[in-house]
């Protein structure tokens, strides 16, 4: 019982603080994923100390009683998990794959200018300017590549654009970002362990990352249309929802077991029953778990911020210029992809690519258990990840001032959507704020 | 990443297994929770052993990879925990104070019944037959005393009674039995730790149970009224649900701080925001998180279970007779107190009273780790906890066989409940099944 009531206060705190912090921050007129995130750094165990603990496997003393640090990090590690497998299944759900597919050649160009230019920056600037070895530089490179669409997803949802065609643009430049990133992680992470990578082993986790994407957005879609009718046969109550959380973890665990990130599994799996959403009410019956789990997730992973790394001046001028190169990359890769949108969208666009997030922590995490990347450059991920993150979401919210949100387009286009009244996106936003 | 991905195959594995076994039984006309539990048995680690961990502060060999086991077994824990937090959240939004105040002089003598005959027969078959230690006679006492309300309340809610007037009588007499129970575990713990404990930190503990629980129930309903106008004028979305939620985590947080079982401050929250649930659709909301998270405190429950104690016939007999006593205890004793209600009810106060369930397993785990109890006297009371939990879902449903539903009761008495057509108690049972 020990660890299940610290872990309740915990919780608690973390609940109390995230809510408490995102009123003030809509107050503000500032999406609340910030005063989460923000929240998240106060209460972390390098600033208050009242959640989470800075390192795994030892032993202390933790609100006054003995408590395995290890059980408490990895609780803590686990509800993150589920809040973001949550956030983007409800993503997933708003994203029909029709939807995608009207930009996605938009979406490809974007994304593949997404993943070179940051990759070669990254790798340039660290093994060029600061001569640091092959293998160091290629790490940096690959923490560029991936885009944490969990914090632009949110900021898009906060604003109430999250189904206009730059936010569809971002979600499947993103998902396609996701899977090249995961890739390059997993070849890099076999070159860091000193094997050597053969190229059919490189050809068979490239091979199964878009098979698995593929099947499941085009075969999943299938199955969902054609065995709909089945779920009214289930004696179980609510079968529809339970059957989409069902698939939800399964296809989120089925992505982590192949070595890509769970999110993208449960982000598929909200794109499999997106056309079924309305029917059953998966969304409105999802928005629950959302309102619970998300917030959550991002106070966690600000908690894992250790913001006394921003005092140390070299560390801190290394971060910045990666930080810098960053956002560049994205910005100007991913903007010159969108060109053609009007400047504002094509800004939104890269600016909207340009979050790292738990992706760059997880690639950081990897490089340091892999003892590939010194604690300096891990620091210097760590910083380029929260600060990515941290700048979007205003920049975003100053780059949509003025403009019509979904609810409004979608007014002014007569659009009805039946006779349901869908309370929690009923001015096209998601919850949370 | 690797105990979340790892324990995301595990959430997955128990969520199918639970709503499989779930359909089956509701097929069988028995209620789901039957099945959850079994599954948890069989998936455990003592059957197949796909889920859980059979010791904590290990470390082994686990999915084929090195896992921090401690840590694994913290975060089933914590899922476990949050899981009955929400049941009796639910359950609580169910019970208006008024509805449990008709039947407060009954409960109370069935509470008081149902807490004095188990504790006394549990205390004089171990300390006279089996001539065991006095202390260890008193733990097996405390272990009978408490009532496992989860399980009950979740079959009154399959079979569609949650509403009835043995229902309140039930739920209203296990919550003082469980205050009663922590009261004397806390008591007893301090025995058991080798100081003695003053009359007057008896009294301490006692207090503070009573004003909690009498607090939370008055003043929190007093609050929730006067400050239910303001929860309009707050800007966060869905801000009554968020502030439930909030306040569910709170009090079932400080009951377990204050040496309460948690699931007694999530109750009771739920009641405070009873009387608001309609208007804000409280309930409605809830309901996904119930569907997420019950299943999963079942089968996490049964995997506890160790089938192999009862193939040893020493502790099966000693295990045999005390569940046995148990089960009377309650039956005779509760019984008693609600005689006059007719035979069926009056059997199924004293059957419904009758599970011990996670609250037997806390006194056991409390009493092996402070060394009070011997292994075999622990495996007596895991069997009495599991049996007796076991067996009443199937008496349960026997004795209501043939009875009107709430939904019928409702229908006979024309009962309308306005224009809100709430799809998941429209015919009084709760959902999960």
């Amino acid at each position: 019982m020990e660890v299940a009531s610290v872990v309740l206060v915990d919780i608690f705190i973390m609940y109390l603080a995230a809510r408490v912090a995102g009123e003030i921050f809509v107050r503000l007129k500032q999406p609340a994923v910030i005063g989460e995130l923000l929240v998240g750094v106060a209460l972390g165990p390098y600033a208050l100390g009242w959640i989470g603990v800075p390192t795994a496997g030892m032993i202390e003393l933790f609100h006054g009683e003995a408590v395995a640090i290890e059980a408490l990090a990895a609780v803590l590690e686990v509800i993150a998990e589920l809040g973001v497998i949550i956030l983007l299944f409800v993503v997933g759900l708003e994203t029909r794959l029709s939807d995608i597919m009207t930009v996605g050649r938009r979406a490809g160009a974007v994304a593949i200018a997404g993943v070179v230019l940051p990759f070669v920056l990254g790798y340039g600037f660290v093994s060029v300017v600061l001569g640091e070895p092959t293998i160091e530089a290629i790490f940096i490179g690959t923490a560029l590549v991936a885009t944490s669409v969990g914090i632009t997803a949110r900021v898009l949802g906060d604003l109430g654009h999250i189904r206009s065609d730059e936010a569809r643009i971002i979600l499947g430049a993103a998902v396609i970002d996701d899977i090249v990133g995961m890739i390059i992680l997993a070849i890099v992470s076999a070159l860091g362990e000193g094997g050597t990578v053969s190229l059919g082993q490189i050809g068979l986790i490239a091979l199964q990352a878009v098979a698995f994407t593929v099947f499941v957005a085009v075969a999943g879609r299938q199955a969902a249309r054609r065995w709909s009718a089945h779920l009214d046969r289930l004696r179980i109550r609510n079968a529809p929802f339970v059957v989409a959380v069902l698939i939800m973890l399964g296809l989120a665990a089925l992505a982590a077991q192949i070595g890509l990130a769970a999110i993208i599994g449960a982000f598929l799996a909200g794109m499999v029953f997106a056309e079924l959403s309305e029917q059953y009410e998966l969304e409105r019956q999802a928005l629950p778990l959302y309102e619970f789990l998300v917030p959550l997730f991002f106070v966690i992973t600000g908690s894992h911020v250790d913001w006394r790394l921003f005092l140390d001046g070299s560390v801190l001028s290394v971060a910045l210029a990666v930080t810098a190169l960053a956002i560049v990359g994205k910005i100007v890769g991913c903007g010159a992809a969108a060109y053609g949108l009007g400047w504002r969208r094509t800004a939104i666009v890269g600016v909207g690519m340009a979050p790292r997030g738990e992706v760059g922590l997880i690639v950081a995490n990897v490089g340091a258990s892999l003892s590939i990347i010194p604690d300096a450059m891990f620091s210097t991920v760590v910083i380029m990840s929260v600060l990515t993150t941290l700048v979007v979401p205003p920049i975003l919210t100053l780059l949509y001032r003025g403009q019509p949100t979904d609810a409004d387009a979608e007014a002014a286009a007569g659009a009805t959507t039946g006779g349901e009244m869908d309370y929690a996106v009923q001015d096209g936003r998601l919850p949370g704020m």
